[in-house]
């Protein structure tokens, strides 16, 4: 579930035919994809973006991604976003993730991915000042 | 160019990351999914969701898409996909489309499909008439 | 890494263009792709089409999948995923992976999906004897 | 149809899950994806690779793509694309492909996709002349 002690950010957005496999439900993989969105969203909405982030330098590179499907979703759908920062280290984070329907809040997904900061050259570093700082108030607030 | 002449409905989003390619742009096969989200749009909004449409024992089947790609799109960009009915007949459909830089305008990729209402054990059949109406009436005010 | 007392099958192709991003490598989401082709292989291979299995009025559903990334892979690069099945039970089937690189064999990704076997109707039920057997072959041989 | 009178590449795969919908068939969008593939394939097979054009500096950016539907394909369905050079100039070149039922030989998509040469600064650019030569000669054999 969600945690109620920090910074919760919701996007909300239809599922597209796309997005739909044979058996007549969202494809899993797509729920992969639906996490990053929430994470850019987040990171937008938090005045961090994730393109500003990239464009001086860094990337938050994917090491672990992990989801637990309990209700399928299906083309139509309006669904709700959410993501979180699970836990915060200075050159690593991990944000949680859940995937409600818009209109009855029922769970349909959830999961959580981590990341590691590091430079375009593939080496490991910091995460920059400013970002560390906004996502640590969001734990701590 | 959207014609001036009919109904144009418009739905806005960012580009996700996902849809990028090592060329650092939006990969051209997602307008293709565009385009289809930019149809689930206007059918929302004119009042005949496709949704239901499909329910009621039919499909509108793809059998041509056309794309053209003018200016490339990048990651977390804001755009519009404008969709429209470019022809209609008893038993066929072609939408028109434009995606477009939410905040300049800037036309970035035009196209069009065409489709076919089909049952759902394969039959070529007439649009039903309240959708045929409905599309009819957006083609003519 | 792959277990060596059970069956692994492999499949070996090219990462495709559109599966890369921004970064210049393959984007995560479509390992969640790969790990679902290598068990459609393996159940090819093992003689229990997943086609079939599916015609006859079985779905095996995702309930959780997991993915560790260790090295990107990057456009044109030939990868072999391997798939073996993790655990059986009655109702239920874990299976691993391995994404390596087909030249020099280093693994890129790992990762595991479980499955509970449903009917088309949505009622949690034994897979069918045959397969049972097929795998339960697979983990003991 | 497949030109007689030139070279054309045909790589065989099977159909993914995740690339079928809500219709039991494969998306039409992923045609556009096996069109792509199918000219690295070429490209590769022509000794002329794709990743290559690449490294040295090149991009041949897609600016039209066009695709029919004709014969639906489904999940585990094996088909062959082929690929050809429509027509060839300086600066740009045009791909036809062929999606067909491995089996049969039924063609179930066509379709064809224009491309222009870029550096990576994004200026047009002369085809490098091995690559004009090899695809030259494909096309007046």
């Amino acid at each position: 579930m969600a945690p109620t002690d920090r910074i919760v950010t919701e996007n909300t957005f239809h599922i597209r035919y796309a997005e739909t496999d044979s058996m007549g439900i969202t494809h899993h993989s797509n729920y992969i994809v639906f996490f990053e969105e929430a994470r850019s969203h987040y990171s937008r909405e938090r005045g961090a973006s994730y393109a500003d982030f990239e464009r001086s330098g860094y990337w938050l590179t994917v090491v672990e991604v992990h989801a637990r499907y309990i209700v399928p979703t299906r083309y139509a759908q309006r669904i709700t976003a959410r993501c979180w920062v699970d836990e915060l280290k200075s050159r690593a984070v991990q944000f949680g993730y859940e995937i409600v329907d818009a209109e009855s809040g029922q769970v349909c997904v959830t999961g959580y991915s981590k990341h590691i900061c590091i430079t375009h050259e593939g080496r490991v570093t910091k995460l920059p000042s400013e970002w560390f700082a906004a996502m640590h108030e969001d734990t701590t607030s």
